[in-house]
């Protein structure tokens, strides 16, 4: 059995508004000496990549809606960070004091829609939204470092979220290219070759939950981690989304 | 910045009731060849744990309750597994056809209160309760690997649970020796000096999510990992029931 490893990417530079993101990754890779294979996995950081996209927002460039003003007085929140976040909301799932959970029009379930304060500039009043289409994004990354290295292993888009009934922020999913967020093992005998019941598991969050880990969540700034000796089978059809509950099937709405 | 490894722990026997857990992993670490340290981590996967414990149920020998009876018709499941899921339940959190979502007596919310049907035995109709006290199991098992070994590291016991919102299991921890579930970075500056604003993070259930990738969910029967290189303050106090919400603030029950 392989041992599972986690290189975090060194030296990648402060990524800045059209920033060819692949182009540094790839020169990070090589800076370090490491081989990239088929075999690996390359996990990134959603901030970068909406840096590289340019999904900034100057707080002072936001009129706030009669809508976020209403939520200004259940939150709390500022009303321009309030107004940002719905522009990327398809619908408010709980509202309280400091808190607003939304599902994202991605699809994905989490607070603030995703859109960030922290480590994003130097400038205190800039927002970070998440890519506007972050498989896209990953396939985009995935195409060039392919381009650039001649191996094409799968990309994973990363962000962490809040959790129902558990404390504490983990990696998740929210774009990929060339792997699917879910592996069905439903059907596959067990060690006593009885055939098991359910067992979807959730494969590329538990990969960015690992990446998280070594990405730090703070000063550390190591937004690129690469997954080395997992077993995978590609999946060129994948979509971050298939790994969203169907709302029929969602009973934590 | 260190690379993060996961390494499997091989050679490790079918785990039975009675077995000294602590003492075949350190069996399993001296074939494989494994200096531990205080810097690694270990995570077992609670199956093991549930089987060394003799937590195990004969379907046969269960004598379904009239609320059992009750709840084969919301979820079709049989009513000998509701039992046993009732014996270790504080409260019934969400019930559809083939669902049944609970509060743990230990605190966390998932499907069939951790009882598991599969890889348990030789014999189908055999289930496997969850730990009595999985931190207490976390700790002797630390303990006697610490008389065994010389070194104390962390200790994790990991189940696998299914979420809200989004398919598939992932790995989450529900018992701990030595380490904390949740870091907590609120003040921590960010890149550029800003204080961050919330930033607590999963630490422990990223952990578990990492190792759960390496064991596997099926055939391939790897439920020891060692974790190395990533960076840690040991903590004594810390228990696992720590990464719950308390009740007030959870707002999907």
């Amino acid at each position: 059995m392989n041992h599972l490893q986690l290189i975090p990417l060194a030296n990648l530079p402060l990524i800045q508004p059209g920033d060819d993101l692949a182009g540094l990754i790839f020169a990070s890779i090589l800076t370090g000496g490491i081989k990239l294979t088929n075999n690996d996995i390359i996990v990134i950081a959603q901030k970068i990549v909406s840096k590289a996209e340019g999904r900034l927002v100057r707080l002072a460039e936001v009129t706030p809606s009669a809508q976020a003003q209403e939520l200004v007085r259940l939150t709390g929140k500022p009303a321009a960070l309030i107004e940002v976040i719905l522009w990327d909301t398809a619908e408010i799932i709980r509202v309280r004091q400091n808190v607003l959970i939304v599902q994202h029009k991605l699809g994905f379930i989490s607070a603030n829609a995703g859109v960030d304060h922290s480590n994003v500039s130097r400038e205190a009043d800039v927002l970070l939204r998440l890519p506007q289409d972050p498989d896209a994004s990953a396939h985009t990354i995935r195409q060039r470092l392919g381009e650039l290295s001649g191996v094409r292993p799968p990309v994973l888009i990363i962000d962490t979220h809040g959790r129902a009934w558990r404390r504490g922020a983990v990696g998740v999913t929210i774009g990929l290219s060339g792997l699917a967020p879910v592996q069905d093992l439903r059907g596959t005998p067990d060690l006593f070759g009885q055939p098991l019941q359910v067992t979807e598991v959730g494969l590329t969050d538990q990969l960015a939950a690992a990446a998280s880990l070594v990405m730090g969540q703070a000063a550390e700034g190591c937004p690129v981690v690469i997954v080395r000796g997992l077993s995978f089978r590609p999946d060129e059809q994948a979509r971050a989304a298939d790994v969203l509950r169907p709302r029929e099937t969602d009973l934590f709405r």
